[in-house]
């Protein structure tokens, strides 16, 4: 596995979505002399023209050039392709990602959620498939603008069929030293599923809360209520990790907890999607992490509650 | 039990709370020649003056002089007192209902949820209590001005400890003829609980969702997420009353889904409290199911989700 990255030191990048996340880690990489190729929709234009601009608390940058396209096909091949589209884009895929990745080369899934991967084994095959779990806080506030907020951690996991644990191969520490050397810090998960158990244990109260009850994560903790019902989705989301044989701790619902109510009161990516009438990622979040613990028997409730009023609400939304 | 309404063909009427449901009832009564003693808040003086005004597709009517309240404490004593406050005033029932009940009269409770007579009963007495469910759509437009929409049928039940059923008693009959003297269709029934039970099979989802997802019930009913959500929240209700020995069918449930999609697009009266700021009767028509069934040992977490986020919600609407 990754014999080729091995052998090229510096891996040539591909940004799938050139917003808030994809622009931010796009533009760091490239800063840090890496060779990134960037794909865009509605800024292509303007991106060709000016580059990029990062606000960042580590520092404004501009990157004045850099190699933008609207077409794929135009795309070189590429070692890393990062998928930084929605989950809601993932329509696209099959017709993106093998006109970009090289036949050693890796898609790497920047997307929340679970059951993401597996789809896109189905079209460049599960040796060429990582996720990578975003803990990022930053806004598109512009064409090419874009505004980091806070935290900058990537949880990087391989994938592999049924998301069997792969443990840490050296392909993942080769990607993890660039974006290391690019100022992002990088944790390695054995794990991948576990992994995503576990940022859904935050994404689910939170990005669905935030979204039907109009609310920031400030609060949500404030309300007694609201945070009661925050824990117990938590312990729902705990439930569905154990269907899938993945234990997560007590500690960790009290230590999420805990670090959100330290936080600076926080609009969820989800509610920022609601309020820009974009479609929402219900199915990633939501729809998938519910259908897997059915079929393994476990039932959840009030997941499935959350679930059905934002169906309702993105359908409303959008249309 | 009831000897003294036996021997007084013209039962005094107390309404205590005088407002969409209050007012409509108490004016048909007192239209059909019963006297009736109406006790108001905000509307004391205007309704003193002027008193009351009714629309209705049944006909129009206005009823220049009623006997208006400010005081309980100048009511004469009643036979029956008739409550048609919101849930989220009984905390004034311990000062109101010992002023204004005959000692052989009883209180008659016109409100939505589960547990009130108990909390009544507490006050007055077990043998002075009886529950009436509305089935009414009207709105107060203006002071002492109420527009009757659709529907006004109630169903009667008879109290005692734990909810005993007490079949059908003379004094229900009495009570009954009064209403249906003044163009009121009731309905008797034998076991009161069932009767609170089954009316919280549609209000705990249609009210409760038309708050949180802000849609009125032809919405919910076209979306199919929310159908099914207001489903499941309905098999959740029959499962609490199977917690206290009542059954529901399912085709109750059916014919519950078939009726409110042929119904006219309505707006729930927690909504309409919702939008005008007032209190919701959050623990009324959930907290107290809730609590009853968790003590009979049934866990009905989707209505939990639901009593959850509508704490946050009034908590804030009402701040």
């Amino acid at each position: 596995m990754g014999s080729s990255l091995e052998s090229m030191p510096n891996r040539r990048y591909a940004i799938l979505g050139t917003g808030a996340l994809g622009g931010y880690y796009g533009a760091c990489l490239q800063r840090a002399g890496l060779d990134v190729h960037f794909l865009l929709h509605s800024d292509y234009k303007h991106v060709s023209e000016y580059g990029l601009v990062i606000e960042s608390p580590d520092g404004d940058f501009t990157l004045p050039q850099v190699h933008a396209y609207g077409d794929v096909s135009e795309m070189p091949h590429c070692d890393v392709v990062a998928v930084a589209l929605k989950t809601t884009q993932n329509h696209l895929l099959p017709q993106l990602l093998p006109a970009v990745v090289k036949n050693d080369g890796v898609v790497l899934l920047l997307q929340n959620g679970l059951g993401i991967e597996e789809e896109v084994a189905r079209i460049v095959g599960s040796e060429r498939v990582m996720g990578g779990l975003c803990f990022l806080c930053s806004n598109k506030v512009g064409p090419g603008h874009i505004r980091h907020l806070d935290y900058k951690e990537i949880k990087l996991g391989e994938y592999a069929s049924d998301y069997l644990p792969c443990g840490i191969t050296k392909r993942m520490q080769q990607i993890a030293d660039d974006f290391e050397g690019a100022g992002i810090p990088i944790k390695l998960a054995e794990d991948l599923l576990l992994a995503r158990w576990q940022k859904l244990v935050w994404n689910i109260p939170y990005n669905g809360l935030s979204v039907v009850l109009d609310a920031m994560t400030d609060e949500l903790m404030a309300d007694v209520h609201a945070r009661s019902l925050v824990e117990q989705l938590m312990r729902e989301v705990v439930t569905g990790a154990r269907s899938c044989a993945r234990y997560i701790p007590d500690t960790f619902i009290e230590n999420m907890l805990d670090h959100t109510e330290k936080m600076k009161p926080y609009r969820t990516s989800m509610k920022i999607d609601y309020d820009n009438r974009r479609p929402l990622e219900v199915e990633a979040i939501f729809g998938n992490p519910l259908r897997v613990a059915q079929a393994a028997g476990a039932n959840l409730p009030q997941i499935t509650t959350l679930y059905q009023q934002l169906k309702f609400l993105d359908a409303r939304n959008c249309r």
